[in-house]
């Protein structure tokens, strides 16, 4: 590994993030509250960043792998510096519960061990939310688009950025790495303006407004409100939330050839298309499914959209207790959690793009049993995929359901949980969507499983929001050889 | 399709059938009982088995996609004949659930309809466990068996056994196709038969003797009492069915090796040693969780042998209600159910060996990020697999959770069942098992769910136990060419 340039790369991350607290302590100056939970670690984060990032190593190559490790490198520290305010303000008990909310927070999975959030400082919840919107997109690929264009350029840094953004592939926007990172920030910048001005023509205040367009962006799910997007009662509101959800599902590749005036080559993408298809499938089941428990047509289909819209792109708001839907719209969301949103946009999960190249893998196997003369391979918007990239999406599938069996097994055996609390635990953190089911429910929170557990999950988060392989790379002793 | 050949095989098995019929046959006989059950189908089966056979088809050649739709098409006939002595016997209340009871028998599932089963008619209780028998080991092994030397020489029908035995590769112990059929027979008849003698020396009678070895042999799990096999309440039963259930959990051509003498070879098999630890390791976990329900570490230790036993040998025998034992205990199970036994058993599951197959890939797919430049090949037993089978390991493991889910679906939307039933009637059923947990307990039945639930879970029991290509290719319309 080269040590120096990672270490450089760690060292501009821990400014950014450093820079970036001073908004909740600004936040936290006008509410009079207390300012060391963010002082104390700006202090840290700037000093430390400045001393490592000082010289500029002169051997600025990452191979892959190390690119890989040092994504997962830079998460942990990111996590453990964002526990900081958590710890010192007195917010969580425990520093394991704070790391728990941290690393919810930056993989934008939204569970949460805090049970009564309301009462917390102004600034703590504006930095809880921000923790979605920094992780959402990507603190390295911020750091790619403000790191000096001579790093940029002669680090192949384009690792970085693959191991950081979702997506079995990763489509390079631009053809310097710098230009994709500030496009894609340009982007979603621009669309989290968009729905706060939406939400302040629903009625809400600018930092309500603020905080939860954070949370739609990241698709992340932190409220400031115990019950979460219902505490408003506004179905303006949720139909707005609800559609910026499902928007920030979406590859933001798709957006940027919108932009630049692509719209039918946009359009025509395959793995839109299904997402569309999913969510119209599932809001019309489950619409049908809860007509009883709801007054009309209009209310069921709200929150069966809401829902839907939550799950699938992984942000994890609630509007209403879903716990106690009828069971069939309890298993379409529960297995919707393990589809995801699409590759390239802030949402977790396999991402429908993987789903669909296994599923068309699978075809393609069977047609190979029933013809095994015939050469076909497996087209994604009418293009071949090559076989590296189907290779590399059946073991994400292996290694996924190894990490998902094992952690099921850890929560149930630290916690004695019922075996629905297990699965859908380390559904929705492996996922990063936030609530799951009975004791951990959307009226719930994470609060009361064992400590060690919490670590167990914490892991899954991160192993989920960096799609498994830079967090895994941290265990292996040859990625720490010189 | 090579139709009249297939006809012909077809023709072939249900004399096979027919012939089979007359052990109930005589055992009714013997009891005073209707023998209608079973004289209709023995002249139907006889009849049309003959007339298909008359005169054998001049070409023999089954190419090998039309080998696997034969075997999915043999089984689909054999499951229906089968159905019929429980229609007309009045066992079951529809031809639905005949079919189901049939298929669950053939198959090895051992997930029964029957509420009572201690009121049945001894020749239908024969028969039900006769399914057991001749499913586990194959019917059309059996008919490779007694097949004319000329066919089974000219005719290439390699791909009928492949298609029948279990695991991802086959092993032929024989040059000869007939003659690897015939040892693999001897093999099975002989364990059982050394099962029949230790069950009598426990004081069984006769024929709950034979009974409960068929179940064990075929790794099925129909019994003769409500209460399985703990209702004989004999430590010694517990002790010699357990470990029979193991030891038919095991790749039969490991038995043909100590048989010729290579016992160190037999031996050192991966595959082996992996079923004994995970074995070992979910018994003396269970055996340390349940301790508190029993008294002293016997009993723990007997109830958590005979219960892995059952699940991981996917024969379904139980002798506790499980469903009340601690989430841990009852979450190893489930994953148990996911492994199956090895490969070329009676048992179904994923199989142990495909199970390490695909975690090798895993962990080979990590190893080539770490070191992109080095070329890393799976290995079993010492030798690099092909990488045919691994492709085929891996769109096996994505069919299967296509089925799985989309079965799951299908159940808890047609039953409104909690998602603990959904989830494990269908893991039951698609491995193989018999009984789930909550509402297709181990003191439960499968008789409350719908109608059309049966014909998924039937479906779902032929595909677990042909592994899924032989009856998804039934649905294909390149099948039917001629």
């Amino acid at each position: 590994m080269n040590y120096r340039m990672v270490l450089y790369i760690i060292g501009q991350m821990m400014k950014v993030e450093g820079l970036l607290m001073f908004m909740p302590l600004i936040i936290a100056i006008m509410y009079n509250e207390s300012v060391l939970p963010f002082v104390i670690p700006i202090a840290l984060l700037l000093g430390v960043g400045l001393s490592l990032t000082v010289r500029p190593p002169k051997n600025k190559v990452l191979r892959s792998k190390d690119g890989f490790a040092c994504v997962g490198l830079c998460w942990v520290v990111l996590a453990l510096f964002g526990a900081l305010p958590f710890v010192i303000s007195g917010s969580t008990a425990t520093f394991t519960d704070a790391l728990f909310e941290s690393v919810s927070g930056f993989t934008t999975t939204g569970a949460s061990v805090i049970a009564d959030v309301e009462v917390l400082d102004k600034g703590i919840l504006f930095w809880r939310s921000l923790t979605h919107w920094v992780g959402g997109m990507g603190v390295l690929v911020f750091v790619l688009a403000v790191l000096p264009r001579s790093d940029a350029k002669s680090g192949r840094l384009m690792h970085l950025m693959r191991a950081e953004v979702p997506g079995p592939t990763v489509g390079k926007i631009a053809p310097k790495i710098s230009r994709t990172a500030r496009v894609m920030y340009a982007i979603y910048v621009v669309l989290t303006i968009i729905e706060v001005v939406f939400l302040l023509f629903g009625g809400m205040s600018f930092f309500d407004a603020l905080i939860h367009s954070f949370g739609t962006a990241g698709t992340g799910g932190f409220s400031i409100k115990n019950a979460s997007i219902g505490a408003y009662n506004s179905a303006y509101i949720e139909y707005v939330i609800g559609a910026f959800m499902l928007l920030f599902g979406i590859n933001f590749n798709l957006f940027y050839l919108i932009l630049i005036g692509h719209f039918l080559r946009a359009i025509k993408s395959e793995e839109l298309w299904s997402y569309f298809i999913i969510i119209t499938v599932a809001v019309t089941t489950i619409t049908f499914n809860i007509m009883p428990l709801y007054q009309g047509g209009e209310e069921s289909f709200r929150m069966a959209f809401f829902q839907v819209a939550s799950i699938i792109s992984t942000t994890g708001y609630s509007t209403t207790d879903f716990g106690s839907w009828p069971m069939l719209s309890q298993a379409i969301l529960v297995i919707l959690m393990f589809f995801g949103g699409c590759a390239g946009s802030t949402a977790g999960g396999m991402k429908i793009g993987r789903v669909i190249l296994l599923v068309k893998n699978a075809a393609r196997e069977i047609r190979y049993i029933l013809h095994p003369r015939t050469v076909v391979s497996v087209k994604i918007d009418g293009k071949a995929v090559d076989n590296e990239t189907i290779r590399g999406s059946t073991s994400y599938l292996i290694v996924y359901l190894c990490i998902f069996v094992l952690s099921i097994i850890g929560i149930i055996a630290l916690n004695g949980c019922d075996l629905v609390t297990g699965f859908t635990s380390v559904a929705s953190c492996l996922n990063n969507i936030g609530p799951g089911l009975a004791e951990v429910g959307p009226m719930s929170n994470f609060g009361n499983l064992s400590g060690l557990s919490k670590w167990i999950l914490s892991f899954n988060m991160l192993a989920g929001r960096l799609e498994l392989f830079p967090i895994l790379m941290l265990f292996s002793r040859s990625t720490w050889k010189k």
